[in-house]
């Protein structure tokens, strides 16, 4: 994608710090990471967010993320790992380039969860039944 | 497990909003909601963390993962989905049991990601060469 900024770093267009690859990912530090270590991993094809991506490429996509979380911690010595990934600007996705962060924690980093809400009585159930209902518009 | 609250549900000895479920996964309605329809996806065997759950099991999670992100988005009508996973308490697992949190967006709702820090000269690069390092540990 030609003003995608990740496929110009896949493409060797602009520089990043690169800790692996092969021939269908990348991972690279994030040049802003919430602790050191913080890494991108994202499929060198083009697809903008997550329900785009091919479901043969997610296997292979989290073995990477499984090795990178594992070095974070038991190699690194980080206490903890989360992966993130967000889809579209409303959750936050600045490069539309589907990718997933793998960021390392410290107990007592000060980082905290988003707070959740309360569904009323009933509310909980109705959306339960949306949910289900939406998802037989897709095959198994 | 025995203790395991998600196993409980799995095994249906604690109620739940189960909006999919099949041999080896279950969805269901996270209780204390970012948004509402926030959904946990999980598998049914109990594993603790992401690294720990079999890469064979991955693909098929993330492709329930992309079902509900399209139902939450093209038929519920939310306008992005943050996918979040946490791994240790040091990154906020309150469950010991591997579980991905599928979290539907609206524009403007007020949710914010962690701030990063940046990196002094040489310290990506440094940080770049431990993760690759590390990274040698771990079989293709």
């Amino acid at each position: 994608m030609p003003d995608c900024l990740f496929c110009k770093i896949i493409n060797k267009e602009i520089p990043a710090e690169i800790v692996y690859e092969d021939d269908k990912f990348l991972a690279f530090l994030d040049l802003h990471p919430v602790n050191f270590g913080h890494t991108l991993v994202l499929p060198k094809q083009h697809f903008g967010t997550f329900d785009e991506l091919p479901n043969e490429l997610c296997g292979p996509m989290a073995k990477i993320m499984q090795k990178i979380m594992k070095s974070l911690i038991d190699v690194l010595g980080y206490d903890g790992v989360n992966l993130m990934q967000n889809n579209r600007p409303a959750a936050g996705q600045v490069i539309p380039h589907v990718h997933f962060h793998v960021v390392p924690r410290k107990l007592g980093d000060g980082f905290k969860h988003w707070h959740g809400k309360d569904y009323e009585p009933g509310e909980m159930a109705a959306m339960g039944e949306k949910i289900k209902l939406a998802l037989l518009n897709y095959d198994k």
